[in-house]
């Protein structure tokens, strides 16, 4: 799948760019430059192999606007390729620098610009987790956010994310609505500067940083009601997807994420395993405190055990039961298992249940194990499915991967570093590919991702 | 369809009655006995017809819960027919005394007991925009409230309402979650007071005042965002509902308000027509001001043209656009032309677009003409229909709901005041069978209500 891209890697004469920076802080020793040229693609054995090694020659570290727009010059001039860097969670590769060049680290540039109401003006480089500790003191939060709240950049999230805890009520973050502003620099000799409203906005999602550079972005909020964690033990995992699905289906329960889980999953959550009864699937699930008592005429309406029930502690040393969910059980998988990986599926909203029943009967347990996010897609409530594969060959995996596709699962290869190839873009969409041509007339931004792309000069 | 109940009318002496209830003040007058012996059950030539004339004999106005208590006992102990009455805004005649006897008027037990968050605890009395006139203080509001917010109180719209303004989000009022308490007095010698949480609660829901006396109510809130009234025109109907079909499905645009209207029903806006364009199809919405550009954005997608976007107002004197939506439709319309009435319709969530197209294709545009609220049911969006209808015949009524039928569209036959032929009880839920002989076992609370209903003594 990883073919590459048709684009030879440019030439560039990186001594005279540097030169070009003035006092634009860089950082050049060799563990700094190997570890911010990575981000989580080793949770795939695939990418493991193809983009280890893959390093940048400079990390360039801007101090703000005026900064990054020095190095979008220079790098234009210099054709030096730039790949942008948030919290560096994604697990694609996208912020490894495959063709080298540098390495944009957008952290300095995290101030919130204002906050009025339910709408927020942040720097790209802010911390997600950095933005909630802010905005809760008006009583309003993130809508939502990856399991690696404590470590994604905002500008990161927007740039290669595609939705997490939050996204049971309000969709996925290419949802219409859910980023109403970007600004974002072009890499230009000079750059300029594009204000992105309304829909225009959702061109720099999940363009992977191929598309400009994201200096701000305007987020709307969410009400910031007091979450509670909750664990709930069911005798079986269909019987733990059922609750879940019924739960996602309550609209007059107001939650944040609602996630089945089969065992063995629990035995992988090491410090946290004895909240759950062995050999029981679960559902692990955030509940607004105003919604409990019917959350818990649920659970018991549906046989389901609640084992755990505390405030959503975001606090130093604690553990969000978030950080249980999404990719981050793969995390927590592979911390016991190095041979775990894991897909991504996204299930039709109708006939979800007959779906899993179906799916989950087609492999052995021990190979295919099964856990859900629930989530809205374009307004139907289903489930986005991460399971985790005990890896054994790419053909073994591809196989998995085909043998979903053919039962009507929808797969977006989380094995694969190429635009094109991720989430269903055959060629990159058009609009990217237009906006592309604005932002990126060289070729420089992130170069070897986009593989249709051909550079205008 | 409104065939007597089973039950025959009690007989009682209400001067024993009256003189055992000390100073729980009464009131006597024709005129006031006629008015709070009506609601809105005019809206229905059928309902006009059997239920006009139905008179009180006494209106008792408690003023807290223990003169309810003592009015509760000395109803049972004279077997006087009680029927509750909230601010009257109702369409059935659910407290209308078809068995006469008194009317109780709970307006004065009208108290915020607390606010704690998004958590309110309130007297069944109070007025929903006294509701939220206060709550929004502290930044919340309630979910969901009908057209007539500034006359209905929270214990009439738990009792006999469905859903509302809000639904769009929150789903209908009986959805699990979207009451979390209520305190019910029963009717008997010595009254017992119920404290129902959890789905428990539920139990209140559209039973029409025929379970108990509600006192108090717990509600979970909303964030009380800051609400733009927006009327969008489209060239025809079927492009009006898509745009509000896509707009429900948007879960990222926060709405309280979708409702897509069929021209000639803005003629019938008085003060307001001049904000629709003449024999254009229209969508009226409240969107949240945070989500206006999106909004802006799917309108425009759409070829709609916004034609009014002002914050909603409330107050004295102001037309919020919520008064030309769900039943104030109806009302408005019956302000022009006394031949009109309406039916109630939910459609299927799934094939939506399609059966509406079916649908409208079956009647003539001026016998059967359309609006829909958006909803969401059973945590799906779809549209509840409360087309307006130019009467003519009973019979032709009646043909109209059955081709609905016929054609997979629920009905809600608003023609009867039996609680088995509403809303698809054939014969009282069991649950609210169950949770009225504890609280009537006499049958004395709305008699004449319940068919299927025997008194346990």
């Amino acid at each position: 799948m990883n073919a590459p891209a048709k684009v030879p890697p440019p030439a560039y004469d990186l001594e005279a760019f540097a030169a070009s920076l003035g006092d634009v802080p860089v950082e050049t020793d060799a563990k700094t430059l190997q570890k911010k040229s990575r981000d989580f693609f080793w949770f795939s054995p695939v990418l493991k192999r193809e983009l280890q090694g893959k390093v940048a020659e400079l990390i360039v570290v801007p101090r703000d606007e005026a900064d990054v727009v020095r190095v979008a010059s220079a790098a234009a001039r210099h054709r030096v390729p730039v790949t942008i860097r948030g919290g560096g969670t994604g697990n694609y590769g996208q912020c490894v620098p495959v063709q080298g060049g540098v390495v944009l680290d957008m952290g300095a540039l995290s101030a919130i610009e204002w906050q009025k109401g339910a709408r927020l003006r942040v720097g790209a480089g802010r911390k997600m987790h950095l933005i909630d500790a802010e905005t809760r003191k008006q009583g309003y939060e993130l809508r939502m956010h990856p399991s690696t709240k404590r470590m994604a950049s905002i500008g990161g999230f927007a740039a290669g994310g595609s939705g997490g805890v939050g996204s049971v009520t309000y969709g996925g973050l290419r949802e219409l609505g859910n980023i109403t502003g970007a600004r974002v620099i072009s890499l230009e000799e000079t750059p300029r500067v594009f204000e992105l409203k309304g829909d225009a906005a959702l061109k720099i999602c999940h363009g992977w940083g191929t598309t400009g550079i994201i200096t701000a972005l305007e987020m709307p909020l969410a009400p910031a009601f007091d979450w509670i964690d909750v664990i709930v033990a069911f005798k079986d995992f269909m019987t733990a997807v059922r609750f879940g699905h019924e739960l996602a289906l309550t609209d007059g329960v107001v939650k944040k994420l609602v996630t089945p889980i089969d065992w063995p999953i629990p035995a992988y959550f090491q410090g946290m395993e004895q909240h759950f009864p062995k050999g029981s699937a679960a559902v692990i699930a955030m509940i607004a405190d105003h919604s409990i008592e019917p959350f818990r005429s649920l659970a018991a309406a549906h046989k389901g055990e609640i084992t755990y029930e505390k405030a959503t502690d975001e606090s130093m040393g604690a553990r969000p039961l978030y950080e249980l969910t999404w990719n981050h059980t793969t995390l927590l998988a592979l911390n016991v298992d190095r041979d775990i990986t894991y897909l991504q599926s996204l299930y039709p909203p109708f006939g979800f249940l007959e779906k899993v029943a179906e799916i989950t009967s087609l492999f052995p347990r021990d190979e295919v194990i099964h856990h859900f996010e629930f989530t809205r897609y374009a307004g139907l409530p289903t489930g986005s499915g991460l399971p985790l594969i005990k890896y054994t060959t790419d053909e073994r995996l591809n196989e998995i991967m085909e043998i979903y596709r053919s039962h009507g699962v929808f797969i977006a290869d989380p094995h694969i570093w190429m635009l094109e190839d991720s989430a269903g873009y055959k060629s990159a969409d058009a609009d990217l590919m237009g906006f592309k041509r604005e932002v990126d007339p060289l070729g420089i931004c992130n170069p070897g991702k986009m593989r249709t792309y051909v550079p205008l000069r």
